[in-house]
């Protein structure tokens, strides 16, 4: 994957501004931890109310994690008076998450004039060693000029 | 889709424990509204809580409720002694998540030994209207004799 | 899943006529057995030469009929200057691909201006006996007024 | 991702060997064009009988090739007497597959005893650029012992 440069040098503070306003991301715990053009990372700490029947935390919770994470990384790479919209993902769950915390990274893979494709990886990490726990392809929509949705 | 048949007479108690067991449906209110051989509903309440930048029902809540109807509709037609686990799914967001209530059915299509695979669709009430929210295909995975995993 | 109307009365014609564009179809030997409003389904006999390792048609062959078939129930609803794309799409292989023939259907879910998406079965017909043998979500986007790429 | 050790020091004459049965790659040209444990290449000349109706190489084409080279990724980490299916994949269509030829790369991600997740990553090669046009995830399984699939 190449890098990329974003068209709106603002792009930064506009992901953090629209993350902020994801209530979701405050119910978990979630916090923005990397905003470069076309790559974000989302950091989630472990806790005990987001777990499955085993203890581990949820497939949904990973997949929420790697979904925000690859749709900011496209919405970095849009224009200003973009919103953001995933239009489909597929998630393979590889571990069990557990650990101390979880890192999602969210790249863009190709960033088109509608649609962006990103790859999202989810990491666990415990005891200080890294293991995936999942893996992503995103597909995220750019919608042009709509006020009312903006950000 | 054809009519299954539970090979464990105490399918739906054995569904329900496991779902009392996730944390996570306790933090996002989700609860368990349909228990059949080889297919399940889960329904939400609206909560302001759980939205995204603009709003809506976030899309990964929106996947986690139709994930774990998929994970319980599997889960029916398994073994007693059979742990579950998602292997991978995908799903397309169809229409903004808006209105009182979600409810996601989850349906095995095909039901082996070791995988079984599950439509999910996510519906969106709202002033007495149902309107289809998301679709999603999902792998489920039988675990046997996992003791220490069971449910 | 509702019933779809077509915006271009001609859409029948329009499916055929880009159907007979695609090379690949006559040389896998698929031919288009049904074209409705938002539902087209394409049937192919067995053929020892489009198989995989185990003498099974090779799940490549079943994804290529379903995407076809989901890309043309997209196409069907669209206006008559479109042309039409895969943006993605998932399948998963219920069961071995055997018998005189497969059919796979396509059948558009939920209509956009800019995306379709469509569920896709494949079935294997045998002895009298028809068996669902893959089942798919496809992303297909219309990109209208590209006369160079018209159909 | 990480590399990978065979299990089976004969793993390269087995993965061209199940290959060389694979009568659709013979159908449409493709050669096996390198065999490492755990990635696998698959390249196919342009040809004008693969093509969809804009005159690129068909969706299905590009998916067999990515599908294929997956499976084989994950066969070669697999113990000797095992048989290979896939049980599902996803894949963007990110460009226009055009050009010489096509390479498909297929790369284990996740080596499990039963399921093995592989990421397949489709190229173009056009006057001496290679351009990314599709990517996928796939799910495949191992099928210990079962002789008459062995392969």
């Amino acid at each position: 994957m190449k890098d990329f440069a974003a068209q709106d040098e603002n792009y930064e503070s506009r992901v953090r501004e629209s993350f902020s306003k994801q209530n979701l991301m405050k119910t978990i715990g979630a916090s923005l931890t990397k905003v470069l053009p076309g790559e974000v990372e989302i950091s989630l700490g472990f806790r005990d109310d987001l777990t499955q029947q085993h203890g581990f935390i949820h497939a949904g919770v990973v997949s929420t994690l790697a979904d925000t994470a690859c749709g900011y990384a496209a919405f970095s790479l849009m224009a200003p008076d973009a919103a953001v919209l995933t239009v489909e993902y597929k998630i393979n769950l590889l571990s069990p998450a557990v650990g101390e915390s979880l890192v999602a990274r969210g790249k863009v893979t190709k960033s088109g004039r509608t649609l962006t494709v990103c790859a999202g990886d989810v990491f666990a990490l415990k005891n200080g060693e890294k293991k995936m726990v999942a893996t992503m392809i995103a597909t995220i929509m750019s919608i042009p000029g709509r006020e009312g949705l903006m950000g």
